[in-house]
């Protein structure tokens, strides 16, 4: 519990404006997210891991082991990747609480990984083999570099997990050092100028850089960056080379553009490379590019991707509900990218997004009952979706939710950024803690000069606004504990030791001699609030969502099973009252109030001479549900904006 | 000239409500339709021609007499059928309009095609020779059979054209009936159980029975048209099955689905096989789909297919401006559908589609100097697309025109239906001549007992709105004179030689014994229309668009260089005037007025809590065009709706 090994994700060693924390710093025990940790200690990773043998996606590591490849090799190019990160999920939920039959787990997942690594380093069971394709002929689609990156990030969660001494983790380490070593020897200087269709292993060598040392990595990482945007992979047929964001080097390009997990993973590595050679212009270019795409490009859920088609970023403004890909796997790269950019800009601004996007598009993912998952994230389902049986994999576009995918990348993407969370949670400067994420808990910092401090967490959140923070261990000396106000809640309450003041949107900083025993409480406002969009946003233009906390609202046909819910009108009639949910939503605040119904007739031209205004035809009650909660009761239609009367 | 021989795109031998005349019954000689034609035979066909012979899809058929196309084909696996679509409008061209030249050339087509069909009657140069794909093995995506439809709709269009017993037509139908052969050989009863991913055999054999009166052809066709829809193809990630059609047998299917071509040309077949058998279960089900389909799933410009992922329908309502795919052959597809459903049922509501699909997803796909085509005709382009160099091969979704495509169905299919343009402006029963589309030109018909008549029209339509009938020539019996009166004009003044008076939407028919020299005049009201759209296209909610006769229009930020298109509002404060294009626009009416615009600031979360009304913050002078003659004049940026002020 030292600040010299830092084992949380994403740890720059580096000097940034903000530090992280060790991801054992943080202990979550209670409330909202006690309960998704030990869904996804319970559900989601023993689901992962059984789901991988079930489909054979472990069996070809054992099939290269045996040199059966030719038979036995099951699955697309990509999914060694998946095993990868359900490896790094049991690493972080190791940390996170001992349990000796994921360390068994992991150790024979190490083990076979690690029998599976050809001679000269390199790693991946769909290429090299009698009758398989070679390496390195497929750069725009292998995915080889992606499976490595993948790789290597687990490599450096299981050390960081289990310590640089663990058995199991010295073994992977020289795995991750062998397959790091030979992408070197093929990529470095005077090797191939090629770079991946698919961006993941500049992150991942720079973090292995940040565990081992090796400048080499950092450099590799380097040259992949830079490599980037000179048109040297082929066209697509997916808004050309824009979709593997290879039409514009990272450093001129002006927003994200293309596939939408592939730009948001190499602007995280390219950010990791500015953070750790102090590139300070590709970090602003990065940070430029990343928020003009808040600025235009993301959901009201802080989603990201409005075309199926290449499943990526759309124009400006392009952001249509019903058509919303916003897919999980993009939401948690999305919060990798503002994590990077909180730390190394300590603007409260990129924490908000964090918040926003894990209550309202990685959470929204998985069941209430953790059985099955979006890889979609749609806000608008017009007509209820398909349920598929369980077990089976149905397309992930077809509106419900599904245990298992062809393409599997979400579910384990969840289950690592779950076991993980802990570690976005706090970081220090030298002046002390900064509180970004309102979780029930402790946590345990070490700032300035080894100093030390212990801070208990009570709340509620999301759902009620009371976040009460006890110092219970602290020295004699001055220190600043700061709290984020999020950029929805105008006029925060805080009440310190000193007294009670108000704060608005950004960051509060109370600066003293702490005791034991002294608390700062935040009363952060629950009303239910009525949000617009920019017109620009054709979609939604004229028409409203509902937030409460950090919660997005949305209306779901379950609880309003006679109406049409693309009939309903924001009359802005009643107030919102907040009631208690029931059956599956027990314990989660709903909201009613009432609203208005248009009843369009029916016409076999769906347009006409303009008509007057749209005041609509009667009043109805409306219940609306958080966004994250919905498709759990059965196959239905949501909304999340409604167009208000007019 | 007899009704007998009837040389029009898609003649029923059955009896329907109305039949269709010879091609050669109407002649367009000024106006709009005869400028279009003109350059389909000036700028069109050439282009299409030499392209084909440039990109090697005409050589290919070289390759394959000479037995070399293991090392010399090249182009996609469905580029034979644009050498069809190119001879079916050379032969439509030819009875047109006399042509030596076209004559000659595709007479040397014909004999290219035929020395490179196979023994058995196969033909396709890209399947079945040593180092290419087997004959019939990737029905899902193979394109066989579609290329074979396009062939026997060539065949039929040549027969036609050039009658029964020209030598060139001779030797193309030996051609069309041994390839149809092998097709009831391989795919008749007791062969493979078989369908084509790409739907278009199915109405080239019933047109093929039609020309022959072989009785077989029509069979193989009932059969493709059962055996769809019972999940004999794979899944696809498109959508599954729906993507063609092969989810729910055609008759019990509710709605168009899928990928909008395949799903227009498989109602188009099915039709056919209805009307020929006498088959009304099937015609009432395509018929409901297809007005299903008008009134839920359609654009404004009568565009169908609103997902770019697979090129196909969306759910009911999901009409994206922005994201409107409208495929040029779609529209194209939209119409034959249309046309056998006025034919099949005499509603004038048909004609009503095939004139808003073709002045306004038909023409808008060339440019106005009929060297470049629209593949998608978006309602809505944000930015201003890349416009590429001549000859260059755009992607088809860039947002200009582009010359040619690797997919470059478009362009023949543009040409082919221009040149047959004449088979659709009337019809006649037994009582008389319907006039369902208002061209400058003559009509020459045969109804009823062998009895004649002959009209001219004349009209400036579709900038003028009247249209002038005269009887020039006519036995001494009564009969019935009808006209459209369009579904977008209501009290139109029709003057006839009994009086005047005031018809609503349909058909308005005059019956009496006509002389020479009668003249039967509509004044269509050209007053431009502001219309609304159902309030569940969510992209439009609250928006208007503008109509002037049969022409949407649009706003082009040519027009308006110094406004961003995205927030300009309707006021509705001042009238639409309408002033003649200059420039390219020359002879093109446009149409002024204010509008206001609103200054929305740029801020860094485009979310907020509710504003207050949008009434625009200041006023500006707007110019509209119509939408088929956007972006001729560089790139520029456009929108069809104008969100209203609120």
């Amino acid at each position: 519990m030292t600040s010299q090994h830092r084992i949380a994700p994403a740890a720059p060693v580096a000097r940034t404006v903000l530090t992280p924390l060790d991801t054992t710093s943080v202990t979550i025990d209670g409330g909202f997210w006690a309960h998704q940790q030990s869904m996804n200690r319970d559900s989601f990773i023993p689901h992962c891991d059984s789901s991988l043998e079930r489909v054979g996606w472990v069996e070809n590591f054992r099939a290269a082991v045996r040199g059966t490849l030719e038979t036995d090799r099951v699955g697309r190019l990509f999914t060694d990747s998946e095993i990868y990160k359900t490896m790094e999920a049991m690493a972080w939920e190791i940390v996170r609480e001992e349990s000796t039959e994921l360390r068994a787990r992991l150790a024979e997942l190490v083990d076979l990984v690690a029998s599976a690594q050809a001679d000269d380093g390199y790693l991946n069971t769909f290429y090299g083999y009698d009758g398989g394709p070679d390496r390195y002929t497929d750069f725009e689609w292998g995915h080889e570099l992606y499976c490595a990156g993948h790789a290597l990030q687990a490599v450096v969660a299981v050390e960081r997990a289990l310590g640089a001494f663990d058995p199991t983790a010295m073994r992977f380490t020289e795995v991750g050092r062998r397959l790091a070593d030979h992408i070197c020897r093929e990529f470095g200087e005077g090797g191939r100028e090629a770079i991946c269709g698919h961006p993941e292993i500049e992150t991942a060598l720079v973090e292995l850089y940040r565990s081992t040392g090796e400048e080499r990595y950092l450099e590799q990482a380097r040259l992949f960056v830079e490599r980037r945007g000179h048109q040297s992979l082929r066209d697509t047929m997916y808004g050309g080379r824009d979709y593997y964001q290879d039409n514009v080097p990272v450093r001129d390009a002006e927003v994200l553009v293309g596939h939408s997990v592939r730009a948001l993973y190499l602007a995280t590595g390219a950010l990791d490379v500015a953070v750790e050679t102090g590139d300070r212009e590709l970090l602003a270019a990065v940070g430029r590019q990343y928020d003009r795409t808040l600025e235009r490009r993301t959901y009201l859920t802080g989603g990201m991707g409005s075309n199926h088609h290449g499943e990526a970023y759309g124009e400006d403004f392009e952001l249509p509900s019903d058509r919303a890909y916003a897919e999980t796997c993009a939401a948690i790269a999305s919060i990798h990218l503002a994590w990077r950019l909180l730390l190394a800009t300590g603007e409260e601004w990129y924490a908000d997004i964090i918040e926003r996007t894990l209550y309202n598009s990685v959470i929204s993912s998985p069941s209430l009952d953790g059985l099955t998952f979006f890889y979609v994230n749609t806000l608008h389902r017009r007509s209820p979706g398909v349920e598929p049986e369980p077990g089976q994999s149905l397309r992930r576009t077809d509106g419900t939710r599904a245990s298992w995918y062809t393409t599997s990348c979400c579910p384990t993407n969840f289950a690592r950024t779950i076991a993980s969370l802990g570690g976005y949670v706090a970081t220090v400067d030298g002046e002390g803690v900064q509180l970004h994420q309102f979780v029930h808990g402790t946590v345990d910092v070490v700032f300035g000069e080894e100093r030390r401090a212990r801070l208990a967490v009570e709340t509620g959140y999301p759902f009620d606004g009371t976040v009460s923070i006890r110092v219970v261990e602290t020295d004699d000396a001055e220190w600043t504990l700061s709290v984020r106000i999020p950029g929805w809640a105008d006029d925060v309450a805080v009440i310190t030791p000193d007294g009670a003041d108000v704060h608005g949107p950004g960051r509060a900083s109370f600066t003293r001699v702490w005791r034991a025993g002294d608390v700062v409480r935040l009363e952060l406002p629950m009303e239910a609030r009525i949000v617009t969009a920019d017109p620009r946003i054709d979609d939604v233009r004229g028409s409203v969502a509902v937030e409460r906390g950090p919660l997005v609202y949305a209306i779901e046909s379950v609880d309003q099973p006679d109406l049409d819910l693309d009939r309903v009108r924001w009359s802005g009639a009643d107030a919102l009252s907040v009631q208690p949910g029931s059956g599956v939503l027990d314990g989660i605040p709903t909201l009613t109030t009432t609203a208005a119904v248009i009843d369009e007739p029916e016409s076999a031209w769906p347009y006409r001479i303009a008509a007057g205004s749209e005041t609509g035809d009667r009043s109805v009650p409306l219940t609306l549900i958080p966004y994250y909660a919905w498709a759990n009761r059965g196959s239905s239609s949501m909304r999340v904006w409604i167009p208000a009367v007019r």
